[in-house]
C-alpha cells in the first residue's frame, strides 16, 4: 500500500490555487475550485479530493474542460432554472449552481437548477452543506460515465450516480452523500492492486455474470467490452440491485433528462466531450412551518440513531456527515494526508505548469 | 404454498367497496380506498392488495384509524402544505394530499405536502401514477413502524421507508417504488412458511448479527427484541448498506420531520395510535423547458436501457413500471387471483360486516 506524507492544509490549497491559476482561471475561480477539491481530503475522502488534480490537468489540457467556457440559463422560472455549462469546470458549476438554487428558495420556498453539459465536480455533499450553512435543505446529484450494469443486462449504462441530501441539526448536521451503486470504482481499484479477489455481488463479468475479478473488471470497463459495477444491492434482483438500478435512473432523469442533456450512456463518449450533468435543489424548510421546531425534532431523531442499542462487537452508530465533521475539524487547522503516489503527480503538474513548489 | 383462486376483479372491487361503506366511509370513500387496494392487485403486488383488507379491518376496529376522521391544513404557501391527518385512513390522505399537490405544481410548477398522524396508505406508486397521469412528475414517500436496523445498530429504527417516483414517457410511464430495505417483511415471512434458510445479509438477530433464520428474526420484531432487517445494501458497510441507512433516514427527514410528526421509531408504539408520515410532491416538469422534448429524451433513455445487451441467461431488461403496466392490462378487465387464505378472511369480514358474498 502507498506510504503517507502530512502536508500543511493551508500550503496544498495555496499550491492548488496557483496551478489552476496557469490554466487561465481567475484568482476566485481557482479559490473555488481547490476548496471543493480539498474539502474531500478534509472529509476523509482521499478518492475525491488533492489526488484527483492530475485527473483535472489531463481533462484541461485536452479540452474537455474549458477554462474560459461562460455558462448560460437557457430556461427559468421563480423556482428553476437550466444552465447550458459550455464544458465549464464542475466545481464553478457546482458552486455557481447551487448559489442560484439557494437565491430561489430564499425568495420563493425551493429553487431547482439542472445543469448539461458540465464536467466532474468532486464531492456532491460539498454544494449541499452549502446550503445546510445557510438554514435550508440542500440536494445534489449528478450523472458520471456510465459503470453500473442495470438489473439483467450486462453493459453499464448508468453511471455511479450520486445522490446527496444535507440538513442542519444540532450538534451535527445531517449530510448524506453517496453513489447508487455497491461500491464506487476506486474501491475496484484497491482490490486490483491488493490482487485480492473482491466480495461476490460489487461487479459483473462481461457476460454479465458476477465476477470476484477486480483486475478483469476494470479492463472491461476500461475497454467498454461489457459488465461493469452492480447497482446498490447488487448483482440480480435477490438483494433488491433492481433498487439501485431505478435510484441510478432517477439521478439521470433529475440531471440529464429535463435539463435535454446527456444520460449516463452518452456521457464520455465523444472524445474530448464528457457532457456530465448536474442537479441542484434547496428548500427553505420554514415552508413548513417553524425552523426551530423542525430543526430540533432532526437532531432528537438523529440523537436517537446514535444512541440506539449497538450490534455486538461495534463501538459506535453514526448518523451521515457526522464522520466527515469530525475528521474536517481535526484537519482544517492541521495537517492533511497525502499519498506519495499523488505528491508525485503534484511535481510533475508544478513542473509542466511552472509553479514554484514548497510544499515539502 | 397457498392455493389461488381466479376472481373478477370488478366483483372484487365491488366487495371491498361495500365492505368499507360498512366502517362508515362514504361510498366515495370507499371507491378510494379499495382502488389503492386493488391496483397492487392489479400491478401484481399482493403484499399490499386485498390481503391486508383483514388487516384494515382490525386498525379500524381497534380505533387506530378513524373513520370519521377530518384531515386538516397546519400550514400551508403556494408550494407546501402540512397536513394533521387526525388518524384518517391512509389512502384517503393519500390522494387527497397528492391532489393537493398537484394543484400547485400546476399553479405554482412544484407541489409539496407533508403529513402526520395518518395510516398505512397502501402502494406508493399509486400516489405518484396520479401525477404522472396528468402529465407531471409525481413522488411520494412513507414511513412506517420500524423494522429496519441502522448500520453498526442492533435495534430497528427505521420503517421500510419507501421512495417511488413517477415521470410519464412513451410507450410506457416510468415508475418506482421501492422500499430503502433489502426486502420487504413479507419476504421473511414466505421463508419462514417454507422453513428455509434466508440469505444472509437480510436480516439481523437480536445481537444484530446477520441471520438466515427468518422465523427468529420476525419473533424478535413481533416482540421488539432487537435485530430485523437490514438497510438496502444489507448488514454492515461492505455492500453498502450504510447507504440504505441513509435513504431511510431521509425518508423521515420528509415525512415525519418537517411534518412535526412521528420518526419510524415511534410508530407503533402508542397502542390505538400508528402515527404514519406521508410526503407527496408534483413537479411540473414544464419548469424546465419543453415537455414534448423532455418526455421524449426520458422515453428514448429508458429504451436504450431495454434495449441494453441481457446478461446470459436473462430474458428481458426490464424499466421500472413495465412490469405493473403489462400486468394490470391483462388483469383490469379480467381475473385477479386470490390466495385461498386472504379468500376466507374475506368470507369472516363479509359475516362479521353484514355483506352479502357473491364472489364465488
Amino acid at each position: 500500500m502507498a506510504d503517507y506524507i502530512q502536508l500543511d492544509t493551508g500550503k496544498v490549497i495555496g499550491f492548488c490555487e496557483k496551478v489552476f491559476q496557469t490554466y487561465g482561471f481567475s484568482a476566485d475561480e481557482s479559490r473555488i475550485i481547490s476548496d471543493v477539491l480539498i474539502r474531500a481530503d478534509l472529509y476523509g475522502i482521499e478518492s475525491h479530493g488533492v489526488q484527483r488534480l492530475i485527473r483535472y490537468h489531463k481533462e484541461i489540457k485536452s479540452g474537455m474542460v474549458d477554462p474560459a467556457a461562460k455558462s448560460k440559463i437557457v430556461h427559468e422560472t421563480g423556482i428553476s432554472a437550466v444552465i447550458e455549462a459550455n464544458k465549464a469546470m464542475g466545481q464553478l458549476m457546482g458552486v455557481s449552481s447551487m448559489k442560484i438554487a439557494m437565491q430561489k428558495a430564499r425568495a420563493s420556498g425551493c429553487g431547482m437548477v439542472t445543469v448539461r453539459n458540465s464536467n466532474h465536480y468532486g464531492i456532491a455533499g460539498y454544494y449541499t452543506n452549502m446550503a445546510a450553512k445557510e438554514d435550508l435543505i440542500g440536494i445534489c446529484m449528478t450523472n458520471t460515465e456510465a459503470i453500473a450494469v442495470p438489473t439483467f443486462s450486462s453493459k453499464a449504462m448508468i453511471g455511479t450516480n450520486p445522490i446527496a441530501l444535507a440538513m442542519p441539526a444540532d450538534p451535527v448536521i445531517f449530510s448524506y452523500d453517496a453513489s447508487t451503486t455497491v461500491v464506487p470504482r476506486g474501491k475496484l481499484e484497491v482490490y486490483n492492486k491488493m490482487d485480492k479477489p473482491m466480495p461476490d455481488n460489487w461487479a459483473l463479468d462481461a457476460k454479465g455474470s458476477p465476477s470476484s475479478n477486480a483486475g478483469e473488471v476494470l479492463a472491461n470497463i476500461i475497454n467498454k467490452a461489457g459488465g461493469g459495477i452492480a447497482p446498490l444491492g447488487g448483482v440480480g434482483d435477490l438483494h433488491g440491485g433492481h433498487k439501485g438500478y431505478g435510484l441510478g435512473a432517477i439521478v439521470d432523469i433529475f440531471t440529464a433528462v429535463i435539463s435535454c442533456g446527456l444520460t449516463s450512456n452518452h456521457v464520455n463518449v465523444t472524445p474530448g466531450h464528457t457532457g456530465i450533468c448536474h442537479y441542484f435543489m434547496a428548500i427553505d424548510y420554514g415552508i413548513f412551518g417553524d425552523k426551530a421546531a423542525i430543526k430540533t425534532g432532526l437532531s432528537k431523531f438523529l440523537k436517537e440513531l446514535r444512541e440506539s442499542k449497538k450490534a455486538e462487537g461495534q463501538e459506535r452508530v453514526y448518523t451521515h456527515g457526522e464522520k466527515e465533521t469530525e475528521m474536517m475539524a481535526a484537519r482544517i487547522k492541521g495537517q492533511i494526508p497525502i499519498n506519495s503516489k499523488t505528491l508525485s503527480e503534484m511535481k510533475d503538474i508544478a513542473d509542466i505548469q511552472g509553479v514554484s513548489w514548497d510544499l515539502c
